[in-house]
């Protein structure tokens, strides 16, 4: 695996007065989840269900497809892995970034051959299998619904995994879930974590035809998702939190502006989280001095495949919070710059 | 992945008044656990661990050896999983059986061709990987520390993979872990959800030399461990459950005598869990009447690979609960055979 993924705030304990390094809304009301939770200890003793069958038949009906539509794992990273398990021996993966390591780490893992792409219809082309990140991460780059649905039926040799992580964190049209579950060409993947700011549970799972499930489901193993998680699932379908999406994309878009007013390289983004680049030095010597003079920690995005050593990614939070970290990387600039 | 687990008790939802089919302890006090957990609930909010370095320390000290010898993973399920995973290709698996399903099911999902052997000299023999349950699920044989740890030192060429999830259900001597880690031909797995009765949890881990380690680490994804689950790890090594062994062992003896005095064909074991078989009709049908006449839940064991439709695998519970599967046991060989 990658080493230096986001919300490393473990690392900085005591340091950090405000994240931004995740992008996951980071101030969801969990009380009613934290009192089921309470109420559910005893999951501890027993063991979960070997496939989380109840949680798929929840789903499922909650997303209005078939229970044979859907399989969920532990986190979108064991639905990455697994899909990258499942894919036939000399066939090629095209991913689109730079984005998120782990389809790349994941290819590797299985032994599956990949290569980056700068947009989608050129992996289309030259791949057999396209992994796209949809919004993307670290840049918030957004290809259409439209677009990418006449892509997959375009090319319906080449299997696209298009992961939704943050569809919840912008305004753009989402692909129709149940539509895509008639096309043996796509597999969609669906972040609890991200739609619920619950990254400590680890639940997520996959949208695809029914035959394209049965033959992943071969690949998982018994007991993935724990117990306590599995109910805490079925629990926020009924009681999502909410996330105050348009006040994160309207911070996110003053500060990028702000940024770029500055004179940092801000890439435009559709999402609450953006990518930044420094006009000088270094984005780690930034994310150092940030989190040691000022407690705010940003994501140094350095390692993403495809970015350099200027690069970095922030998540919009609070008005007055964002405010902390703007005057800090105009001081950051007029010093160092 | 195999259907027909144990501790199917979910499918009968409260028809069941004693459990039979799980081998772990049912009643541990784990009150201060849940009071721990209680305190715990906002791990949800946050990302656990990449890796769960916190938890590899913290097992490393207390079992005295070196943090690079060990790897936590998501239960032993997981672990077996990364290791048929890390198999080169055109390696054979020598698998000592019958036993637990998932030593093949890894191996197969991995693409790793596997034998069973009837014991583990021949499987070493034969084998470039061999796997044993020691004690072994679902009959209970030991084979003991000595003549394993000689196995081992006499092929070198051989990979030992031991599973030694049921070693605190008997008191035969163990493999002493630290030695083992010394040798690049073995890698033991452990199980916390038997070691402290939480099967929920879904941790375990497995120690080996450091170049097994850094080799099997490569395999891992990232925040494969709920953060819950870890946590709740470092607690129960500090404060692990108490379980009757010898209570069970005793009862586990008494039940074996008994049932073998009733004309139940038994297989001696070892461990608080033993094999029994019908002396006419099938397993599933004694199963099936146990649990509707009786609500007492066994275990059809007819799905291991090389037992027959008549095995049933029993875990002892408390003497009053045993006393009643006796009586009917009796009842049922009475009227049916």
């Amino acid at each position: 695996m990658t080493e230096g993924h986001g919300d490393d705030i473990y690392r900085y304990s005591g340091l950090v007065k405000v994240n931004f390094s995740t992008n996951i809304w980071q101030y969801p009301d969990l009380s009613a989840l934290k009192r089921f939770m309470a109420s559910k200890l005893d999951f501890v003793a027993s063991y979960p269900e070997p496939e989380p069958y109840s949680l798929e038949h929840r789903l499922a009906d909650d997303i209005g497809i078939e229970y044979g539509q859907i399989m969920v794992t532990a986190g979108v990273t064991d639905a990455i892995y697994t899909i990258a398990r499942n894919i036939a021996a000399g066939r090629r993966s095209g991913i689109v970034g730079p984005t998120f390591a782990e389809y790349a780490d994941a290819c590797s893992a299985a032994g599956v051959v990949y290569d980056y792409f700068g947009d989608a219809e050129e992996a289309a082309v030259k791949s057999d299998v396209v992994w796209i990140c949809n919004p993307n991460n670290p840049d918030g780059r957004v290809i259409d619904a439209g677009g990418l649905a006449a892509l997959i039926a375009s090319r319906l040799s080449v299997m696209f995994v298009i992961d939704t992580a943050y569809s919840d964190y912008c305004r753009a049209e989402k692909l129709d879930v149940s539509t895509m579950a008639g096309h043996d060409n796509v597999i969609l993947l669906h972040s609890l974590t991200k739609q619920c700011c619950v990254p400590g549970l680890r639940v997520g799972y996959l949208t695809a035809s029914a035959e394209n499930i049965r033959s992943l489901r071969r690949h998982r193993m018994p007991w993935a998702v724990n117990a306590l998680a599995s109910s805490c699932a079925e629990f926020l379908i009924d009681n999502p939190p909410v996330i105050p999406v348009d006040m994160l994309l309207a911070e996110s878009k003053r500060m990028q502006c702000a940024m770029a007013a500055m004179g940092y390289d801000v890439t435009p983004s559709a999402t609450n989280f953006f990518l930044g680049a420094v006009p000088c030095g270094s984005a780690a010597a930034l994310k150092e001095w940030l989190v040691s003079r000022h407690g705010l920690l940003i994501r140094d995005a350095s390692n993403f495949a495809g970015l350099s050593a200027g690069h970095f990614r922030i998540a919009a939070q609070r008005g007055d919070e964002n405010d902390l970290l703007l005057d800090a990387l105009k001081e950051w600039i007029g010093k160092y710059c």
